[in-house]
């Protein structure tokens, strides 16, 4: 039995409010509303790497209804240092990826690979994460040891300890970012030789900028008002666009394209959008949708990783509040759109992303522009974030990405 | 060179005020603004039947900008009785269903197999089709004679003469209703043992419901307020929920399925929607929308062939009348939902749909009982439909049907 | 603790001998070449009922290196009456179907759905099966109890047990032979529509016809040389063709459709095929392959679900007992054709299937002529299969079918 | 009228014999087994770009049954000169490359994708191409001047005349061997992380790769027996195994990967392969087609663009001189392997990958090589490539591409 004392973790303590405290070690069990559940499947994880996420944002800025004494942080990888009972697989001493979405791997969802919203892992609704208000109540990840349940079916393990810890600024982006980018960029249909506009220059839209690219995509174009996000993507061959200006946004992708469409476009903004030009700064929740079907081309595809939430207590308005916002669906149907929404079921992807990784056919990292702090700084990793720093900060809790360099 | 004097067709005169008048011959060419476009790869169909659909009604009722004049009519069977002189493989003599999406055969658009957003027959915008407003100034087909353009493209030829005008009735149905039907299921997901709730039990809505049958689905409801037509979805094995009562749609899902939820729903209403139980009658454009989306389990398919417009005159106010709606999107994303939107590309699914029938695998025409009339009697028909008639009505304008009968 | 003395089983005894006799009760372990391992993921099945597949003929034959004690069969139906430790969701008194792939649901294999090729189950390839050669040493179900590993992950439960009861000759196809043949159809593309030939009709292919009719196919034709076994592939709407005569295949196909192709074929006999007219009755292995090649249109699929070996210790040469055959790639490759091998991973399907048999959607039972006997006539059962019998013997071990007519 | 006076061609003129001499200026029309067809949908290029393709030279070897006097080249990049009547959208001036499959853009095969055997253009059998026996009698392209039918469905117009002769060397592989190795690779399952085998490190072998790495493979392997193509396959990422040693080629594959087998293969070789290790240099025509299924994963997909014939005069054995191969099934199955077969059908590739070319996504000139020739060199073009060197010969009608260096 490995010692875990002294685990700590980010806890949130009240809007705009988070601190990093001494937490409980972590059990094969969950917790929640009272009751228990064991958790034989589990295995504990000293965490290597955990990322701050903008859907934890969302939370830290008073946007939901978290409880205080939330441990946050869904974004984990990590090395095996104790296994549950019914574990198999999974070994003591893999290091190994955690997919931000909980699931049970013997559900009709989890059979037919939508681990994103899984029957058996919350019982308020399908669909599970650590550290996430109405997520079922697993206890997050930015901390030193976490626990993770149905071990074989969600760890993803990497083949080789020395391998994985020499690519970790890269590998740690498997367990939301980059698949959710992916998801994004692949739903919305982008294969070789496409045009894709991606809606945000946030650690998201960066990560699907870099998997369109990954997909073969001829040209991708970033939209953001944060100038420094928008010379992070231009770093790694985007074309961008400042929407702070006050030309349209057909207009600008005419002048990188010469028509005013793409082929797929892909929300990486969700519903705290702002408006651009004359509106800059003003919350706007569906200027990102609507822009996105005036600009994809007829029967293109729109990906939607972008997070909207079914209850938003300081939206707009009334309707915004509960979820509903003012959608041209009249030109999305004139031009024969699809669209993704969701939360990206990260198993899908996860696997030939640490292979494209692994053999260095991208370079997420340095796309995202990965920034590794210890987890002792994570309350200041949270307000740069909050700025719009364009940075993804990646906490180190045990130091072993400051040694790895 | 046929003889096709005496040309009439169904002439829209305003708002609620049609007639079937004396009409030009076809041509091998369109005149639209002013201009003339020669149509050598056209031919001239004798019109063998010809169906109205709803969407002409948004037409008829003032809901559109459709001019005096116009020859209404895109549901079109005939036979060729003058071959273009670039047509190759049509033939004179050949009985041909007629995709309402007019397409050339010949751009992106057509190549990778969406006709209905083709970017060559359309000066106002991708795709268009016969007799419709803003859909590129062809003429309607509910007349005596017809022109077809990019004949060898657009249209499906049957394979055996007295075969097809034994089928006939179900025939017509290829030209829009069938495959519209079917591209809102096949769309939402329908396979094998689905679950599927079809909103609307028009002549769409019913041809939806045959198709996620002819898909294997395990259970087709649909919903509709007229009693008329729920006992027309019944009549071919359709369950059915009666949208005036006050039950909730989840409710009535749940007591026909043991869950309030179905695989793969389809909304074959569009914009013109109405609310239900104590909103019954009330124009809400967005009803039928959030409503798909909350009866819609997790991870499932949402079909939209029920049209949404970029204009509508007539809207319940200024958002609807630029086709903006309220839209509980919210709840779509947490569902991780996909929606498909837009017209059908028949040509994707006719030639399938035509085996089917030719080989009595479906009843197309009893599902949406087909109603044949005189092309004459189209006032009256139009008239009858406009009530929620739960008849399709088929106009036989040389009176083949009926000597077939 | 539930009782299972007087467990019995059909255990096979060398080539053409099988018999029932006493066995022992199942644990939830498995001991294969002196090693345990341990199954509390597992539980006890009461076999409901469990059919007797072509490919245990190929044992029983002595075409495999099976050794003499094996205990038969691995298309079961049971009740749950033991629960292993670490089961969560599976409950005593389910009433079950076991599809006839063991999988570990925890693999790469199992995550992207390909359970036929578990990585985990077997310790020489990948994939298993219950009661069969070479496939991972796990004990099979004709029987009166069985033990299935992983359960959580393996079994499909049925929702309603009287239900359940009232359908269970249809639902004792799921474990095997209906999604077997379904995949064959699925594979080769079939859809609304097409027109299929399935090579042999005996269950599998008559499982196969019928998925095909669920698909949409517009015409479905069987092949085979045994009169008793076309009648009963014409009696639930199959065409089909008579191998016994002179005819070439594509003109009997001809005949049918008016053309000599069809859009998809499905080769539902596998190695152990014999030659047609002339040669009827010589064993010619690549005759079938050959032929689905020659009558599949261009740019066409194959579906060969039939069974091919790496090792036929009774193959007719040498090239043929290590699996090698004389295929006229040359033909394939200039139609464009494509094709799908392999044991079908059941689970993809099987939830579909359930729910179209339990809303009368297709008539398995009666398209494939299932007939009940008594386990302890099982010897007799596998006699009249090998005969050719146009049957699908099922098992019923605990008189519980026999009770339920 | 422009004049297109002293055409020249690349003549065969038997069995290891072409020459450069004069030919025919091209007309809108084909005349072919003494039968004329007009062309009014066809147009006149000049040709700017020619390749020299590996399938050239089963003619040109004496292993087909071509005429004497056939004029060869079906991989066509020219500007349009003149235009046929019936000819709407491309224009003269349009500088275009021309998918070699020739499709009518009117059947059935057309309209779903699979230009690759259209009905209407060859009386022998699905599918033509420009030069080639068999293939419709159309005159091929390795010369001044050439006649392109269906030309507003065939051509693919660059979009700007100064970018696409700055691209010219990449643009010209769009006719067929860079979509030709793609389609090897897309139908074989490569994406996103990949492992893959390719079989052959000719011209097509390399595009394959080089498709391979557009496509996101995390590694893509390529085996061969000339030292000189294995170092080209090196110089843009690759790995390579070298199948002259006698290493096998999973253990060469373990090597590099630390697994014997790979997610996906492309066999690039097709029916002259010949023996490795020991055998190297002796025709085993199905040597590939084994190895590829050996090497491939369970549920893995294999690619198959390399040549198989129905009909070879100089095939090893009388089964191998009617396409008949013994082929290892029995393992191909046991994997549960899907095998894609046939010419590529370009239109759906082709104008992904000129945007991928046009935004500098990928070099494919640089991978396979391209060395631009005089058209009068291209006899020792054809010896040189003959003797397996590692060169992609580009033939240069008119000195635009020397011009444009």
């Amino acid at each position: 039995m490995i010692s875990m004392s002294d685990n700590k973790g980010v806890v949130y303590l009240g809007a705009g409010n988070v601190d990093v405290q001494s937490i409980d070690d972590p059990k094969l069990e969950l917790n929640y509303r009272g009751k228990s559940r064991q958790c034989h499947h589990g295995v504990i994880l000293k965490v290597i790497s955990t990322n701050i996420c903008g859907s934890d944002q969302h939370m830290v800025r008073g946007r939901t209804t978290a409880p205080t004494g939330l441990v946050l942080g869904h974004e984990i990888t990590g090395e095996v240092v104790e296994v549950g009972r019914d574990v198999e697989f999974i070994k003591q001493g893999d290091i190994c990826s955690v997919p931000f979405n909980i699931a049970c791997g013997r559900c009709r969802c989890c059979k037919e690979g939508d681990t994103g919203v899984c029957e058996n892992v919350n019982p308020d609704r399908p669909g599970a994460a650590y550290g996430y208000v109405d997520m079922g109540g697993w206890i997050g990840g930015q901390s030193r040891y976490v626990m993770v349940p149905y071990a074989d079916w969600n760890l993803l393990a990497f083949p080789d300890r020395d391998q994985a810890l020499a690519k970790i600024r890269d590998l740690t982006m498997l367990s939301d970012i980059f698949p959710t980018g992916y998801h994004g960029a692949y739903t919305a249909g982008v294969t070789t030789g496409s045009t894709v506009y991606v809606a945000g220059a946030g650690p998201v839209g960066l990560a699907c900028a870099h998997a369109a690219q990954l997909l073969g995509a001829a040209v991708v174009i970033v939209g953001d008002m944060i100038d420094e996000r928008l010379a992070q993507a231009r770093s790694f061959g985007c074309e961008t666009v400042d929407l702070k200006t006050d030309a349209s946004l057909p207009e600008m992708i005419e002048q990188i394209l010469g028509v005013p469409e793409v082929d797929c476009a892909v929300d990486c903004v969700g519903f705290e959008a702002r408006g651009h030009g004359g509106d800059a700064g003003v919350e706007k929740p569906a200027t990102v949708l609507n822009q996105v079907m005036e600009v994809t081309r007829v029967a293109g595809g729109v990906g939607i990783p972008g997070l909207y939430v079914t209850d938003d207590p300081g939206g707009v308005d009334e309707a915004a509040r509960t979820g509903n916002l003012s959608i041209r669906i009249g030109l999305g149907w004139a031009k024969s759109l699809h669209f993704t929404t969701g939360q990206c079921p990260v198993m899908k992807y996860n696997r030939g992303l640490m292979m494209a990784i692994l053999h260095e056919r991208c370079q997420i990292a340095k796309a995202v522009n990965a920034t590794v702090i210890p987890l002792e700084d994570a309350v200041k990793g949270y307000a740069d974030f909050d700025k719009g720093a364009a940075k993804k900060f990646v906490l180190d809790p045990h130091g072993v990405l400051a040694a790895a360099t």
